[in-house]
Parts: C-alpha cells; structure tokens; sequence
C-alpha cells in the first residue's frame, strides 16, 4: 500500500445513518421546495390535499379557505382551514410533523395522499427557511378544540409539540397555518392561484376561497350538489401481482392455508377460481400455510393468475370526477366551441392495483393558452383529482399526448391550435416518479390506457372538425352557385318560355336541398377516424 | 352527523408508520427502477458509481469489470468487481442492504454517492424482482476475503446475511453480484454500453471492461496515466449559508463561543473577518456559546456574512476531471472537426457548498447524434463525473442548453447540427432533483453558471465556423475568378502585346495573393461573439 492509500478500516470509520427527515433536510427539491413559486405552489398542494381528503373521507362537502400573506418579498404566511373531520389530538404531532407516517399510505383506498410525506415536509420547510414552527388548530365539532406550535426535530422525526391550549368554542375541522421562506406569490401557470382554479375543476363539489397576498379573494364555488362517491377501501386484483407482493401478503396473512388466503387477500377470488388456479399452478400445495409459500410457489401461482379469466376489477374503490361533472366544470371554466368527455373503464397495474383515466377535449373558444405568439394546445394533468403543474415533460400523461398523431384527428399541429386536452386518473396507487408527487411515472401500460382515453375524445374532435370544414366548403359552392341562378334563370326563361321567377325558385328549391345542411353523409364518408384508431392501438 | 359520516377516531385508528424501505417498496420508479432498460441501467450505475468512489478515496487506478448475463428475456446477472480497498465484514450488511447509510451522505466530500441509498436500492430491487439475496466478496488484499449473501429486511431496513464464508484466498476489492427482473439489455442511448462508455469518457483514468450477454467484451482502457487529485474534505464557505444551516452547525458544535465556532466550521473565516462581521452583525454576541445562537442572530450573521469580501472557496475539496483530459477524452471518443473545452472557477451554492462547472463542446466529425433524418445536436450530461443518460427534460444541464440563443454563435438550430455539448457539474453536494440522481435540480444560480460555461466554448465554436464560412466564400470567389484568367490574358495579351502566359501568371499571382488561406483579418470583422455574451449574460 502506497503511503497515500487509505485503506477500508479508515474509510468505514466514518459509516453513518441518517434519518429520512435529515436526509430531506438535505434534499427538499426532492420534495417540491426547488425555486420560489414551486416551494409554494406546494405547501399550498399539500395542505389542500389533505383537506380534501379529510372531509371525502368524513363524508362531508368540502368547505375550504386558503390565505396567503406577505411577510416580505420572499417569505409568506399560509393558513388552510377545512371543515373536515378533524385531527385527534394525540395524533395532530405525528400527522403534521413525521414523515413516513399516516392514515393513508398502507390503506387500499383511494386519496389524495399516499406517502405520509407531504405535511410533514411543510414544517420541516417552514423549520429550513424560517426556524419557525407551524400552527395547528383542531375540533371534532363536540364541544372545544385545540391548538398548538408543532416543529420537527429533523434528528429523530418526531414532533415537537408546545403551546397546547384548549379553545372552549364548537369547531370542527382542521387549520393549519405557518410561515414559510424563500417564496414567491405569482400569478404564473405555476402558481397557486393556478392551482387552486384547477383544483376547483377537479373537485366540482368543493368550495374553495382564495385570498391572495394583496387582499384579494376569490371563491371558486360548488357547482356540483352531489357528494363524489365514496371508495371503498379494497383488496388486490389478482391480476398485476408479482410474485413479491404476493409473498408479502402471505407472510402476514392469518388464514390457515394457501386457498383461503387467496380469497381472503384478494378480490375476485371465489372457491370456483381457487380448483382453476389448482389445475394450473402444477405443484404447488394450497393446503399448506401461506408462510410456507415460497418464491417458487409465489412465481407459479401468479403464472396461474395470467393463464385463467377474471372479472374486471370492483370500480367501487375508485372515486373518479364523472364524464357530467368534468364537462360541466370544462364548460364554466373552458368555455369552449366543442367538447367531448370519457370515462374508461378500469384497467390493473402492478401490484393487482386498479386505475381508472378520464379524458376530456375541449376546442375552439377559449380553450388552449393564449400566448403572444397565438393560441397554444394545452394538457392539463390530474392524479386523484390533484391537479399537476410542474415536470409535465416527464410525465406518462404528456407523453401519452406526444404520442397521439394528431393530424389523424384533424389537429395539424397540437402545439398550434386551440385545444386543452384535460386527463385524470385515478387509482389507490398512482406511480409517482418523484415524491414531489408531479408526474406520473412512465409505465408503458398506463401511457397506453391514456392514449386511448385521449383519442376516444380525438375521434369526437375529429368528426366535429370535419363536418365544420366540410360545412364551410358547402356553403361557399351555396353561395357561388346560388350568384349565378339569376341568369340561369334568365337564359332558360329564354329557352323555355317559363317565367324567370318561377325557373329560379324551383333551382333555388334544388340547391338548398341539395346542400341543407343537417344532410351529415359527407362527413362519413371522409372520416377515417375508426381506421386511425385501430392503426395506432396495433 | 349524518348516518354515513366517519369521525376522526374511527380515520385515525389506522394512523402508522414506515420505514424508508417499506417506502421504497411500493416507490422503486423513485429510485430510478422504472422500465426495464433503465432498471439494469441505474443496477450498473449504482455499483459502478461505488466502485470508482472508493478506488479514488482509497487512491487507487480503478480497475472495474462489469458482466451481464441473460437469464431470461426479462431477468439479468450482473457483476461488478473493483480493485478498491474492499468493505470491512462488519460494515458489509449495511453498505449493501440498509437505505439511508453509509461513509458518503454526511462528509464535505466530493463522491459520486451522496444519498446512502444506492447500494441499498439494488438489494431491494434483486429482493422486489426476484426474491434473491444478492452476493457480494470483498477484501483488503491483506490474507483472506470473506464472501455472502445479504438480503434486506423490507420492514426494519435491516441487512440479513446468510452463508457468511471466509476465503483462503488473496483478494482486494469488492465483487457483488446479483440477480435482477423486470429488466432489458439493450445498445441504446439508454443502456448499459451507452452508459459504461460515458462513464470511460468523463473517468479517464479507470480502466473499465464490459462483458455484455453475448459474450461480447469491450475494454475501455486508461487513457490517463495520472490520478485526478483527490478531494479534500472541506469546511462550508460562509456565502450560501442559510441561518438554518449556521443554528444547525452551531447547535452540534463543541466551540467555545460564537467567535471560535464561526473560524472552525466555516473555511476562509479568520480572526480579521470575525472583527469585521462584529463591526456589521448589529447586537449579536459573538462571545457566547454557539448553542445560545437564536434564529434571529442566525439571521443577523447571514446577512453580515454577505456584507463583507471574502476570498474564493478552496478547490481542493473539489475532483474536476480537468481541461486537457475532458479534450483527450472528447478527441479519442468523439473525433470532432473542432473541440473547445473550459473549466470555470468554482463558484458558490446553497449551504456554502462550492461547484465547478466543466463544459467542452465539440462540432462536425462524428460529434452530434447520427439518426435517420440526419445528425442531431446532442447533449451530454454529467455530475461528479456520473453520466446522467435520464430525465434530460427536467435537468438544469439541458435547461442552460436551451437558454442559450445558438444563432448568436453561428448553430441555426441546435437540434439539427453536428454538435456535442458536453457538461459536468463538480460539487461536495449536487441537488438531483430525485432520488434517482438524473437530473439536476434547476435552481436559478446553477443555470447561470453552466450557461457561463458552455458560452464560453460557444464563443470560440462561433470564431471557427465564421473562419470556416469565410473561408467557403472565399475559395468560390477564388475559384470564379481564377476561371476567367485565361481569357482576361488573352484579351490583355491582344491589347499589350505581352505574352498570354505571362500575363496569366501574373495575375495568378495577384488572385492568390489576395485569398491567402492564411488571412484572417475578414473573421475578426465578422465575428459579433463577445457583444452576444454581453448581451445574454445582463
């Protein structure tokens, strides 16, 4: 060894271990805190979310107030009150100041959260830019509620709760407010009035009022008097398991051998599946404890998955926008010439995990972004009803929309026409590819659901477009040959010795019967759509 | 409440925690496990990223050997071996099964790993995939090795060795192998070869072997015979430093008193800066402990700390991969018409944490990216010498790229030119914006820089093409003329009476003289580069 080597003993003296919330400390881009407007855009995100998916799960409708103040140029104050539920005291530390722990993440069931990250990493934020503390104030409705000062003590990831007061007033909900550095109030694309107007699109029977840091308010009402369906917490379609997820279920699993924890775990498995699954999973023994699967067994078994029929997975588990709801709020806030909607049905991810996308097209009017340089094409991307504004160009959703050809729909250039296309999907489990949650990982099976989404509406689009053009080319051959009756009819009065009156309404009759404009079959015979369709989902 | 509400109780009665690889679980894509080419890409470059850490902390020329072998369409073997100082049997677990440990994330060190988190990723993703430990050997070269296997215990992050066996056998560094599915071999841009290639490029002084599952081997050899010096660990600079960061150090630190704290853990801060941050620091008592520092002193010595001059941070702490190699390595590999490289002084980030800025760009030859349509501009991207093949759309890297108006330097259109941009970033700590490490976060002050850097090499590219249109237009112009001599001698000839030949030779002479390939005063005049940095740099 040369006299300037190093050897391990010396290098592993230094071998340490850091807790999550350090490690955030460190990387807050990670978690959205990457340049003044995003930091917060996203204390914003995660407040809201929470709130939303406090009062869906409590079942009532969704009243919420969000503040913004200026402390100074690049610090803000924020207070998000909701109408929810409430949070019960011994849990209001660990809910808003730990990361890593929820109500939400190891549940089936659909929310908004699902990392038991996002208010946690608002305290440690406010903790990084101000050394403050967040403040929190919690009632059920019943009598008093509370407040406190909670802060992170970023070495162990526990709360730091001081200041516990209990308010003698009836309130029930949550509201959280802190004060946050290096931050920028803008009304950008990217900003939270932004997010906040798409987060309204998304959850028609929220009501949402904003007040903006000089004193302005807005209320983005509701506009739809009818509660999302609730979903309902659900197991794993058998369909996308691997064979981890299903050992993993087996070693915690009670049942007391292999057929009824299948049925147990997951959906769709009846006793009729069990003896088809028996008759092609060769070898493997449902008799014995599902502890004793082992990875071999696991592998065969979901092999077996594959090979027999299921039902499609429970949509009940699902709560998506709604095909009506989603054009309702297009209309009010779009406002465009044309506009079409869909609502697939489910498809399964990994993990026997079901999602759920919702496309909607709107064109013409004010749909698309008006640039200087124009009117551009637009997407605007949803995951649970959570609008996404940043990281668009590495999410499956733009992707999907790259991939569209879109001349096939009669769109010669997206970027250059007036169209928004608008997508939700919805799922237990959204593949996020950052904890930033702002872009939905690239998986091929869900750019390809999104891309018949999109083009199911495409193919509306389509024929709207063509039936305007070919309108448009009728009434010019109306109007040419509708100039020339009058010496028509003049030279054949000539002719016939009819009177020129009479020859030209009778030409006047054939010509408007010839191009009356409810007569559609033109447009059929040009459109390709169907084609387009099956040439790119080959 | 109504008969369907659900009260905060009943919500959170499913309050819990996870651990980091619980999380990590259900969010591999984070990591950089995320179709099948990438999976095998981030496997390599996890391994291969630790392997040249520790030879160049160990001080040592690496030398890494990585195989892949097919084990079936969608599952590979992987092994890569170094000859670095070997990891100690009592530290082997947790460097290679626990998430969030490790020599690396808490040291002022420049290393490729910073997070505590790759190795660790691997095992999980071999344990997610295929259910199989994986299987690492390592030794010091002093006697025996050990070798075994070590599996990652999902629940407690916890490493799990099994089959622990000593080897009578002579053996210095680290070999693991492991198995890995859900993967692809494949030669793109996004592979495996792709990346051991730019891995080779911006590490000249390893040797690196490829043994791809064809059998096909490639050695990309040394093609520096010198070691890159080796970082120093460094002390934070005082600019960059947050009040945060100053509470963080002073709450942890043993010093006797504000004074002595600020000279021990910040480089450059003498007793003369500590007098004149007295002089400017308004009512704070630098004779205190450290640990009585409040926020608002923290704030108040933050704002002093930008008051005063300071010198340069050190460099020592920072490996570049230097001028003259970048452009040996860019010659071998890339073969340009023209190169420039530059390497810019270090500059300061977040947390006092000095960067370097490395930019090289190479034109015509075989630099850009041969396609079908033609040869496309290409960008490549590199962090701490780490290639970064993914994620290109959110790094800072392509945005600086882009924020640069090419027409000034004579590229009409970057996409469509012969043209290699080459970048690496240098740094104690880069901000990734993921866990994944592909990108850059794209903080304000970072583009600035590289946009600086790759300006500076845009410039000189500028000079060469204006010397090369230039000369175009004059050899045509040479050309034309030269055409027409014979007859111009004739004519004159007629009118003289000199000799054709001798007229004709003269005016050769004229002609030549005049377009001498040697003179360049017609570039100088041409060229408009430095008013473009001015104007793009305000």
């Amino acid at each position: 060894m040369a006299a300037d080597e190093k050897n391990a003993e010396e290098i592993f003296k230094e071998f340490k271990e850091q807790s999550i919330t350090q490690f955030f400390r460190k990387n807050s881009q990670m978690l959205g805190y990457s340049g003044k407007v995003r930091s917060l855009t996203t204390v914003i995100h995660e407040y809201v979310a929470n709130s939303l998916d406090a009062c869906e799960e409590a079942g009532v409708f969704p009243d919420i107030s969000v503040e913004v103040k200026e402390i100074s140029e690049s610090r803000h104050h924020v207070t998000v009150t909701d109408n929810g539920p409430g949070i019960p005291q011994k849990h209001i530390g660990k809910a808003l100041a730990s990361i890593l722990s929820g109500t939400k993440f190891h549940r089936y069931l659909q929310q908004r959260g699902q990392q038991g990250i996002g208010a946690g990493g608002c305290t440690l934020f406010s903790a990084i830019t101000t050394g403050k503390p967040i403040h929190a104030r919690s009632g059920t409705g019943k009598g008093s509620s509370f407040e406190c000062d909670i802060a992170i003590d970023i070495k162990t990831n526990k709360p730091l709760i001081t200041n516990m007061k209990t308010v003698l007033e009836d309130f029930r909900g949550t509201s959280v407010s802190g004060e946050f550095g290096d931050t920028k109030y803008e009304r950008s694309d990217h900003g939270v009035f932004e997010y906040i107007k798409r987060t309204a699109l998304s959850n028609p029977h929220a009501s949402i009022r904003l007040v903006e840091p000089d004193g302005k308010e807005t209320v983005f009402p509701r506009s739809v008097n009818e509660m999302p369906k609730r979903p309902k917490q659900t197991k794993p379609h058998p369909l996308g398991i691997s064979a981890r997820d299903l050992l993993d279920f087996a070693h915690i699993a009670d049942s007391k051998n292999v057929s009824s924890f299948l049925m147990e775990s997951f959906s769709r498995v009846s006793a009729a599946k069990i003896d088809e699954l028996k008759a092609v999973a060769d070898g493997v023994n449902f008799d014995k404890r599902p502890r004793e699967l082992t990875w071999p067994d696991a592998e065969k078994v979901v092999e077996a998955f594959g090979k027999i029929k299921w039902i499609a997975p429970e949509t009940d588990s699902l709560s998506v926008i709604g095909a009506k709801q989603m054009e309702t709020a297009m209309l009010n806030i779009i406002n465009p010439q044309f506009i079409s909607v869909t609502e697939r049905k489910p498809k399964i991810f990994k993990g026997g995990i079901p999602f759920v996308v919702e496309a909607g097209i709107a064109y013409g009017g004010d749909a698309g972004k008006k640039t200087e340089e124009g009117t551009k094409g637009t997407i605007m991307r949803f995951a649970n009803k959570v609008p996404l504004l940043f990281d668009g160009s590495v999410c499956a959703i733009t992707e999907a929309v790259n991939q569209i050809q879109w001349k096939r729909y009669g769109i010669r250039d997206f970027g250059d026409e007036p169209i928004s296309v608008f997508v939700n999907i919805s799922s237990v489990y959204i593949p996020y590819n950052g904890i930033g949650k702002q872009a939905v990982s690239q998986e091929a099976e869900i750019i390809e659901e999104l891309k018949l989404g999109i083009m199911e509406c495409a193919r509306k689009l389509q024929i709207h477009i063509n039936k305007q053009r070919s309108m448009h080319v009728r009434e010019s051959r109306y109007k040419t040959i509708m100039r020339y009756i009058g010496q028509l009819s003049a030279d054949l009065s000539e002719i016939t010795g009819e009177e020129p009156v009479k020859i030209e309404e009778s030409l006047k009759k054939i010509v408007e019967n010839k191009y009356d404009m409810g007569n559609d079959t033109a447009d059929e015979e040009e459109s390709d759509a169907d084609t387009g369709l099956l040439e790119e989902s080959d």
